[in-house]
């Protein structure tokens, strides 16, 4: 219906969301090129899944899949065509390839770029979609927890073929890593570990740093503010969380 | 164990896969570079899921999730460091953008390469996740069978608000579409559309004639016969059928 909804606003960019996991895979890396790009705008318009809007004809126009995120890119030129992205990874990829250019949250060395890619579809094809089944997504933390604490890397300089590298800030990159949209996408799933029915992340000790280091930026705080302000509460009482967990199986996956 | 696997054989590039739907993405894409590029070349070995050959440390090193397919890329300098890509999506854009340099199977264009980015992650965290769940596994056809219908294409030439659009032949490009590698990572699953309980694409003539028009490639029938020659048979009696689902749920998910 919402017509209006398509129509431009102040920015060039706008995003159509709702307060999910794969929502804020967007919101975070927006935020995140606000701040490292002086003069780099966005809009966004929240969708509502109460009212089934994400299955309206005006947004299957954006993304015929229905589902959130989506984006509309206006043309700069006069007369020029909209250009509509969907899916969180090939909307990260359009602002990467486009407004990232001097590579503050991306990669710049082919092999860099294709092995952000890598774990970039590891959690697109994996994590996301599994985090229904408690065991399966204890096994891909656990991936995270060997990458982030640098067990297969450099097997040159191992002594018993199990490396037991430097520790990683950040999932991709030389050394410790750079914070990039990768830690972008994968966030918003770990961050939701208990509603996985992942009580804890004792076991995964790098990945609770890296959780923890992440969650501490502020342009992750403001990404998880949209499109409306951010009530995810970890701590509730087991009670809670099961009342919870059930409804937000569907939250999660944008149904 | 087996060493020797990452060991360089006739050329720079090595897919280790099983024949399974996300193995045939690749190796379907590397026979079309093969057909298209004379002069490429790439080797493959085949990974037992019998003996949990994914799951070991050599193959752990490639791709620390343990899953097929993954690649190695041998350096052509001297001294160069191998370089590891796994996840059939970031296989798929490595190739892309080092092999196919005159975009035979992809696009130059911008926003077409925006787009068949948009359609590969709905394959890659749709289709590929979703197939053990009919319902879904038949919503995300009828977005594909839109797309090939035309239905949502020129709202702006539209007088009922819904599109009734030019088929298309391919799922990105221009006008009737271009063969790329998005229909080649979309193909193998919708290819076993009977395993996901989706007995007939009757309800989906467009993609059922899409399935047909990718099928007839030869370079698509010579990367199902990696690694070995493929055996499946869409055409079994309800019986065989049912027994063979079990065991495809694990085996096509690569597990």
């Amino acid at each position: 219906m919402s017509a209006p909804k398509l129509a431009k606003g102040p920015a060039d960019f706008k995003l159509l969301t709702a307060g999910t996991p794969n929502g804020y895979k967007a919101s975070i890396l927006l935020e995140e090129l606000v701040a490292a790009y002086p003069g780099f705008t966005y809009d966004f318009e929240g969708i509502s899944f109460k009212s089934n809007e994400q299955k309206e004809e005006w947004f299957l126009q954006v993304n015929p899949n229905g589902r959130i995120p989506a984006a509309i890119v206006y043309p700069k030129e006069q007369g020029g065509k909209e250009h509509y992205v969907f899916e969180s990874a090939s909307i990260s990829l359009w602002l990467i390839d486009h407004i990232d250019t001097a590579h503050k949250l991306s990669f710049e060395d082919e092999y860099e770029k294709s092995e952000a890619l890598s774990w970039l579809f590891f959690m697109h094809g994996g994590l996301g979609p599994m985090q229904g089944y408690r065991e399966e997504t204890k096994r891909l933390y656990s991936v995270l927890e060997d990458r982030l604490a640098g067990r297969r890397e450099d097997p040159a300089t191992s002594e018993d073929g199990k490396t037991h590298g430097r520790e990683r800030e950040y999932v991709v990159g030389k050394g410790k890593g750079k914070y990039s949209f990768v830690d972008v996408n994968i966030y918003p799933w770990v961050r939701t570990h208990a509603w996985a029915g992942v009580e804890s992340l004792a076991e995964y000790p790098n990945l609770s740093k890296w959780l923890d280091r992440v969650a501490a930026r502020p342009a992750v705080k403001r990404g998880l503010d949209i499109p409306e302000k951010n009530t995810y509460n970890p701590a509730m009482t087991e009670e809670e969380q099961t009342k919870k967990a059930e409804a937000a199986k569907q939250w999660i996956h944008g149904k």
